[in-house]
């Protein structure tokens, strides 16, 4: 039997930050066939915030080194300020979005990255998502907006990436949906070259993912991104779609498909 | 047929910000017979972020008035903070958790409050609750924790004070319920004299509380919270407890019963 689709899909801040993009990513959310899962991540938010409050920004790698303070900074933006609004907008839109961090009804348990080589503080990697909690929500009609926490089941909060809480959640729901993932981002999807508009990599397989690799065709930041998504299809998701802002127009064909 | 009961707990500042007491009280709350639910304020707390922001804090009688950036304030440490380190220690204690605001699964609404006589900003009424996705996750052997946050479905948040919150649940739940409803705040009930621990009135009625206040024997600060339960028990709610922060204890004697 065929299994039923489901859209899951990740917003970085360059959506999350922008309040004309955002709603019109938003509308665009709402119109995808049910069911469907929003991501999303929030840093340039979170930073805004540790500055007006003295804490200091440290990054190691485009990746958040979360202290004590800035794991509040990050609780308060992501789960507080970025998760409520979005919801709140998607519930005007007529969405019936409820936001969830892992930690809610332990749907994504984390395990605290260890110190060594770098320490990266209150940070976690998935260990395991409770698809049955995320099918029980969908099947009442329920739209879940993830920010991107989880919790270790010791009590603790701990900062994950965004991409990766995508891309768990969507392997998790493999086994009983046909899962589509999607990262929206600040470009047109993955690019030859940053500065060319017109470089734009269609279609990614794993074959000729490596290819792109060897030739150093693909840039240095969008490596994890795609080791993220090469993960993600071996583990069981159909087709992954990175692009900006437009990529859930449904005539969309400015993206890069994966698969 | 009798119907189940239901546990519906309000904690506020007192409890919410002292973290030795706020362990001891959920675990107190993790042993209470399921199906229960936790409502919290934390004023304390968004106050302090506020100072920490340079926003003026502004009251009128006890209650915020909410400008945008307090707005953001109370999202922060309210859905953020508060919330959801709450539900990651309820996940270590072993009760399955999950935090909502009033937009989460549309699931408090609220009408913006008429700026006369006062201005009181982003500040909503309860015009409904949603018992039915209150139920589904009770069903799902999930534990509300909702903060003192609704929203008014034209993607708007509202502060939303949590005593009235907690009410309003338990009268939305009473139909299908036995609604009990606990508040735990920093005295051990409703006091004849707030410098006499032995002036607890150790219950109240409909009847007893008009006398109470025509004599004047309760505070000023304790009558729209009475006023509060009262509504509660002429709609449905069956027997409200007042006490500190050892109200769950199994033998707590030291509490007003209204009812």
């Amino acid at each position: 039997m065929k299994k039923e689709s489901i859209h899951i899909v990740k917003i970085g801040s360059a959506i999350v930050d922008e309040n004309d993009v955002l709603e019109e990513f938003l509308s665009d959310f709402t119109a995808l066939e049910s069911p469907k899962i929003l991501i999303h991540g929030g840093g340039k938010s979170a930073s805004k915030l540790a500055k007006e409050l003295n804490i200091p920004v440290k990054m190691h790698k485009g990746r958040r080194i979360t202290c004590n303070k800035t794991l509040d900074v990050i609780t308060m933006t992501y789960a507080g300020k970025i998760n409520k609004n979005l919801v709140a907008k998607l519930q005007l839109f007529g969405c019936n979005a409820l936001g969830l961090s892992g930690a809610d009804g332990d749907v994504i348990r984390a395990k605290k990255r260890s110190p060594n080589p770098i320490d990266f503080g209150h940070v976690g990697d998935v260990t395991s998502v409770n698809a049955n909690l995320i099918a029980t929500l969908l099947n009442a009609g329920i739209i879940p907006v993830f920010c991107a926490m989880t919790h270790d089941m010791n009590g603790n909060l701990l900062n994950t990436n965004a991409d990766t809480i995508a891309s768990e959640i969507a392997i998790a729901l493999s086994s009983d949906f046909e899962t589509k993932l999607y990262y929206a981002f600040d470009q047109p999807g993955v690019m030859r070259d940053l500065n060319d508009k017109t470089s734009l990599i269609n279609e990614i397989t794993s074959d000729s993912y490596e290819e792109l690799k060897n030739k150093r065709v693909i840039s240095d930041g969008m490596i994890p991104k795609l080791d993220n998504c090469m993960h993600a299809l071996d583990h069981g998701v159909e087709k992954i779609y990175i692009g900006d802002q437009k990529l859930l127009k449904p005539n969309s064909k400015s993206f890069t498909l994966i698969h």
